[in-house]
């Protein structure tokens, strides 16, 4: 293989890459939602050292550790921002949903 | 579901990403391996600026395009260094397979 055949193979894991970043970032955001009703911080950082962790045991290379948890630090960091936004920016959504409704009910 | 299912959801998630970011690895080490032979530079902005556009065009939401951005620059970084680690500090790999096949025909 040449460089452009690898680079063809890259852009091919980007695309599951993206999808799989988009897949992670629904489920921060339904966490999010659900701790909009209880009184759980955003910032968990027991829970991001069981992250880090799982994703070290998962390496099996040829990332060294170090560079996989600096990727992840910055998943993480991402991922924090879209749940506080569920939190703070959107406090009421279901009232967007039932506006909805209620124009179609009028047509 | 509640946030422990999202949370095991979430450990599902990044065993595949773990995978993914591993085979990416393994093609930017190939590609540092090719560019051994040849004049190119690690510090490729045009290729970097290609992966850009390629994942923002891919992205299909929830995560912000800035935010996948984030993470890709990131991402990146690790690659370069991957390359770059191929390029300076193991000049002579082939060597090492030679010897490996002597050692076998020796047994």
């Amino acid at each position: 293989m040449d460089i452009a055949d690898w680079r063809n193979k890259i852009d091919e894991l980007d695309r599951r890459l993206v999808e799989l970043l988009s897949e992670r970032a629904r489920a921060a955001r339904e966490i999010g939602r659900l701790k909009r009703n209880t009184s759980m911080p955003i910032y968990e950082p027991d829970r991001e050292r069981v992250v880090l962790t799982n994703v070290q045991q998962m390496n099996r290379g040829p990332l060294p550790d170090r560079d996989l948890v600096r990727i992840y630090e910055r998943i993480m960091d991402v991922m924090r921002n879209i749940q506080k936004d569920e939190i703070v920016v959107h406090p009421e959504p279901p009232k967007a949903v039932e506006t909805e409704r209620d124009s179609e009910a009028n047509d």
